[in-house]
């Protein structure tokens, strides 16, 4: 919800207010956990169900933070592109950058993914998924070039690389004192000689995940898990009130 | 393909054979990649087409190896399962263990995907992705203590617990000469407390992937590869031949 509807609350005809009335059968002094996009978590206890559905909220004391890494993916075909929204928004990653890789196909932009809301709408389901309001970034650039440049300050750059890699991923320890990293993940076709010129050329270490082929979506959560485990960024979790 | 199939060949009416011959156009003299289930790969030549469709083949020289790790999962609702069983054949595990969890839904069980063959095909697809021969090993056992007990000598042996884990998956180090993991990833709704109790009692350690809660199919991604990275398991890629 927004700040004004957390204050102000719902109209009944709203489909969430619906949902927790009729499916839910929610009534007066009903619990429910709230968020605000991109903002604070709370317990909501129903106050009122008519004229509006309102209700008293406890807010979290410590608002959740976008975890430090960035995740720069060769635009891949709309149907790994889904996956890859939904679950880096439920991982808690800050950015997914998207760039034109050298060996894609050109179609996969003109996706009715990206044309309309669904995108956004994958976003908001991953981040529902994990319990959580932030909801990354996400930006395409028409290289892998503008794709580096935009995460040149990460202190861990990797890019996984089944074929020319120099060492499996997580084979060397984090640099002391880094909080951000980067990784990126080439097409389903493989990194073209350029970029894997620019890869090196801009300070990022070509790591892979083993002897298999993944999938594009698998290497994304395997390669974020990992770097996110290397620089400590994992908190507990805890009770919101 | 079969050892029988590479030695004698293919009929023309096989569906391989045909996706060769008319979708890929290949003719005499065409190489393409083969593979026996669960053995050898090899680049073959095609050196007939008719009455057989036959190969001359050269083999890898040294055959690939699943890799030392163990999956245990509480049985995930189907649609669940189906990204599991992919995704963790991909990835070259040994084992996947399903158990049947405290919280579980007993209606999963009597899905489609285990009555047919469905669930076969789905292993066969994900090692097809990774351009390997190795087909996981799937295993159903009616509770959690059963599956753990198949899994007892792995070094390395951690459950994912959101909730009452000591420590983020990778904190520490692997312990010195561990050659085999295993990880339990529990069912959406949890672990209960006998479970728990179940997993400290033969050793098992709770470790977490940060505060948010994500998919079964997700924790099983991350938790496996990172383990396989923590055993040094990970072998680079090298051509076939």
């Amino acid at each position: 919800m927004t700040e004004v509807e957390a204050r102000e609350g719902l109209r009944p005809d709203d489909a969430r207010a619906r949902h927790l009335l009729r499916t839910l059968t929610a009534h007066i002094g009903t619990t429910v956990h709230v968020g605000v996009r991109n903002g604070r978590r709370g317990i909501a206890t129903i106050l009122t169900v008519e004229p509006k559905l309102t209700f008293g909220i406890r807010w979290e004391n410590a608002v959740q933070q976008k975890l430090p890494i960035d995740i720069l993916v060769g635009l891949p075909r709309p149907q790994s592109a889904r996956k890859i929204l939904h679950d880096l928004a439920s991982l808690g990653v800050s950015r997914i950058i998207f760039f034109k890789p050298a060996k894609g196909d050109p179609a996969y932009a003109t996706s009715s993914l990206w044309s309309t809301d669904e995108w956004k709408e994958l976003l908001d389901k991953g981040v529902e998924q994990a319990c959580s309001t932030l909801i990354p970034e996400v930006i395409h650039t028409p290289s892998l070039a503008e794709a580096l440049s935009l995460s040149s300050n990460a202190g861990i750059r990797v890019a996984l690389d089944p074929y020319e890699a120099d060492g499996p991923l997580g084979s060397q320890p984090a640099r002391a004192g880094a909080t951000h990293a980067a990784i990126a993940i080439g097409p389903e076709r493989g990194w073209d000689t350029t970029e894997r010129a620019a890869l090196k050329g801009a300070g990022w270490t070509l790591r892979h995940l083993g002897d298999r082929v993944l999938r594009v979506e698998a290497a994304c959560l395997i390669g974020g898990g990992m770097l996110l485990a290397q620089l400590g960024a994992w908190r507990p979790h805890r009770p919101i009130v």
